[in-house]
């Protein structure tokens, strides 16, 4: 079902990164539903979390576990998401967390819980605990596809890839490693979704300096995506700098900094991608490209409503060029004295509407080919200013409508 | 399909309102499309349209006429949005409205132009034109229900009310009715959807009296429904006031006026919620009741995100009390500083969520019994305020997505 998403291949192991994964029968039995990842010491981690107002019972304790020290571990679990439990949820988290910690030897809040599935359930906290010595006796280098494959919900395909870069010069030149996974197929849209991502690096990065990179590349890439317009309560994304290569810790001013966080950002962005190529029912990977925006804000409106509206995800699903659909949600981003003569679309290559009047020598045949295509992009030209935002999203078919009402049953 | 919605019955005439329907092939043959309603002389007429940016040619050219002159009718056309369309979209709708003056021999900006359908096709001002005369023909006060079928488009029910009320008192006393036609399936949002609606009064009513009471009448009932999120480009909200039977124009002060304005209201309730009923692919119909809100906007605000969010709506499909994601869409609703411990809900009055925890008694069987319900509610209370809203919306079916993929094949 995914679009143009092969499975993982050649992930690279991240020295300072050990993952184990666990069978906890979360929510079914005979599937790996818990992943570990130990971090070396000294490893920097930052991370950032969901924006709804309700966030889950894991996300505020990782937000303060990670406010008191630096982590020395990750415990994910899919199958359940731990939100919407009230007090007991909290309690659930911190005992799942004390039992990495105690197998591993730190403190309780050198651990930080994640969880990922249905809300509103009671997190199995006994079957979580009891299989935490298993997912810490499998820990190692190599574990990244297993535990992208634990940590999946509705995910079909897991989705985990690797970038090299280099840093430092002559002598001190250094191949470094950058591997993430990430899960979400659903709920998915700015502001982090049900989506989970780790991403990690055996370079050495100042504190600050990996503040500024994962925000960078999470704007762009988590934070540029929707499949459903549903944000979830759960919502992670975690980088992390082992350090593990022994290069002096990169700082922002230094020259390799720059094609350092390029290469994170191209790693999320795959992640982000990924997610929406594996979108629940996804036929069709679409960009919608904004330009001629007043500001960042309004170009990101415009793209993001027309991503989110059902009608133009049917007509999508249907490989319908039906751009008075495109045209309506563009009409109703709530842009400020919006002039449709200074709007044009196009599809792929093809110019639909030019200036406020359909384009004269469209034919709806021209249209039909791109929209066939399982990926295009969707070009609205704003005709008001400079800014300009990128977003990507899928189509909504029977299927997602199956997944998501039977999603529980 | 459309849950608790019987075809209209005992629908009364309007002295002063004759309508008349006519084939014109405007999408397909063999039906009719085309619905003139001519307004006695007299008549005051007040409308509202689309917030949509991109309003259609239909729409500007309504606007501009009821600014020039009170109307002698209003021309309405299903199969075709004629919007999109550009400066050749404006020339069709004189074009069309010129054909009713003349038959009328009424001026030509005396005539509103109203159009639904497929948005970005040339009108088919020829057959559009050629079959006024037919409808005007047809003209006589007992056409509502045929004009109401004529209006629809992906429409299963033809949507029609009648209203009595009384005003004036001893020998003034009177009794006067109101009669409304709507259609609208999808497209379906507040500031007006794909959604036209038609509603007239005998009695006399000042204009700034009929203003304010279409204003407030509009604000519960159109503008508290959610299909899908889209607003269209057409959506107006038409009310007349003949003055037939032959009152003193009712003004804001008389103490007839709350009377009249609320059996308006009534009326538009009852056609927005029609329209809810018939939503495509609806099989619940559901109202969201958000109290305790800091203020009106806020409460809104709540009401429209769980109302428009899709995991919300394809758990209401398939009858799965999956809470969890209506508590999600809450906390994505954008209320400042939202306090989970402040939220409770319930499912009609099955208590789910008490002030930030699991209600404690609740089973999910009770909630399943809702949700089978054709009809239910979902309360959510804030605790921070005494604000309160109500918004009406359906659930999203394969059916939905079957009608949007398929709607121009």
């Amino acid at each position: 079902m995914a679009v143009n998403l092969p499975p993982p291949s050649d992930i690279l192991s991240v020295p300072g990164v050990r993952l184990g994964v666990a069978e906890a029968a979360v929510k079914a039995p005979v599937r790996a539903d818990v992943a570990v990842m130990a971090l070396a010491e000294g490893a920097v981690t930052r991370a950032v979390f969901t924006q709804n107002a309700f966030s889950a019972a894991p996300v505020q304790v990782a937000k303060a576990h990670l406010q008191a020290s630096q982590p020395a571990a990750l415990l994910i679990n899919s199958g359940n998401a731990n939100a919407g439990t009230g007090s007991a949820g909290l309690e659930a988290a911190k005992v799942c967390t004390a039992a990495v910690a105690g197998g591993l030897g730190c403190p309780a809040d050198a651990v930080l819980p994640f969880s990922t599935g249905v809300i509103g359930q009671p997190l199995p906290v006994e079957r979580i605990a009891s299989a935490v010595p298993q997912a810490l006796a499998d820990l190692n280098e190599d574990g990244w596809l297993r535990s992208a494959q634990a940590i999946m919900t509705t995910d079909t395909v897991p989705k985990a890839i690797s970038r090299r870069a280099v840093i430092g010069r002559g002598a001190a030149r250094q191949e470094i490693t950058i591997t993430g996974m990430a899960k979400g197929a659903g709920m998915i849209r700015p502001d982090m979704a049900t989506m989970l991502a780790f991403v990690a690096t055996d370079a050495a990065i100042e504190p600050v300096a990996l503040d500024v990179c994962l925000q960078r590349a999470v704007d762009v890439s988590f934070n540029a995506i929707s499949i459903d317009g549903d944000t979830s309560t759960n919502d992670a994304c975690v980088l992390t700098a082992t350090g593990a290569v022994g290069n002096a810790p990169l700082a922002q001013k230094d020259g390799d900094f720059k094609a350092f966080s390029e290469t994170v950002t191209e790693v999320c962005t795959w992640l982000a991608q990924a997610i929406v190529r594996d979108g629940e029912g996804a036929s069709h990977f679409i960009t919608l490209a904004v330009e001629g925006a007043r500001d960042d804000c309004e170009a990101r409106e415009v793209a993001f409503t027309v991503a989110h509206s059902p009608l133009v995800k049917t007509a999508a699903f249907a490989g319908d060029p039906n751009w008075g659909r495109i045209l309506a949600a563009v009409g109703r981003a709530g842009v400020d004295a919006l002039d449709l003569n200074g709007v044009s679309i196009e599809l792929d290559d093809v110019p639909i509407f030019v200036a406020g009047e359909p384009a004269p020598d469209y034919r709806e045949a021209e249209g039909a080919v791109v929209m066939a295509r399982a990926e295009y992009t969707i070009h609205i030209h704003l005709g008001r200013g400079d800014a300009a935002a990128r977003v990507w999203t899928c189509d909504l078919s029977y299927e997602y409508v199956r997944i998501n009402a039977e999603y529980r049953s």
